[in-house]
């Protein structure tokens, strides 16, 4: 947990310094990532919060993500990360969002996917929404979210440093 | 967090039983209800999510809490929390809704609210609203947390119960 208090530390600066606010949304991390983002400094004023949308019906209703999408795809695939960074954007004042759908375990889900596929996505106002997919080790439900966390923040940090410098 | 996890798996038993989907909206606890939520038996169905709102802006951003309500009252009163509950079953499709709103510490907020005081509210569709108001001492922002949250899943469990009981 040590190693996410940094990330997060590292993207609150860089939030701060860019001026833009942050906001996520998640499944099979389930809020881990606003625990952490919650912890940082400043978390107050640049960390505006997070979805947390476990079921597929849950995702369609509160980001938006279409429910042919799901149903054609699952839930764990890029296009539904995009859709669900795109969909915390626009259901916030945030300039900045990253999203989490994956397999934390035990069991692979109900469309296939085995533990520990997980795509991520980050979506900045005016700028293409970058996705990433992983195939983290089956070691246990705890592990695989704190590294889905970790390389979520690590590509929102990312996002935020090309953004910089193109300024 | 064993008390906690005793306490969300008879929650979601109870839900299940009531067939009712269980939603959250999270200012102070940032995503724990969510975290203790998902690991209990039962979540991939009747969990269906929550709403973190750490700012003000995104209370009434992503949940519909009036501007003028937070302006004049603050972010940690009763009616406050009771907005956050019926605007998370309102972006939702859950039948039953528990909010949580307060101080963590270590600081009091920008409104002059002591660290340990927190604002709960259960919406249930066709019921009342109800609140309740705790003031924890302050021990520690994750004790006050974990008190939070502890208080908000018994506050859904019975509230089920006297659904149950009622009918």
């Amino acid at each position: 947990m040590d190693e996410l208090k940094q990330l997060a530390d590292a993207l609150m600066e860089r939030a701060k310094r860019a001026g833009l606010g942050i906001v996520t949304a998640e499944s099979c991390t389930a809020g881990l990532m606003c625990q952490v983002l919650a912890d940082a400094e400043g978390a107050s004023t640049f960390f505006h919060g997070g979805f947390v949308t476990y079921t597929k019906q849950h995702k369609s209703r509160a980001l938006g993500v279409p429910e042919t999408l799901l149903r054609e795809k699952g839930a764990v695939c890029a296009d539904v990360a995009r859709a669900m960074a795109e969909g915390a954007l626009e259901h916030s004042k945030a300039g900045i969002a990253a999203a989490i759908t994956g397999v934390a375990g035990p069991e692979p889900d109900e469309d296939g996917n085995p533990v520990g596929r997980v795509c991520i996505a980050v979506a900045r106002r005016g700028f293409p929404v970058r996705d990433l997919e992983r195939n983290y080790p089956d070691v246990g439900r705890d592990t695989i979210r704190e590294s889905a966390v970790a390389d979520a923040l690590k590509a929102m940090t990312e996002a935020l440093a090309s953004v910089s410098a193109a300024a």
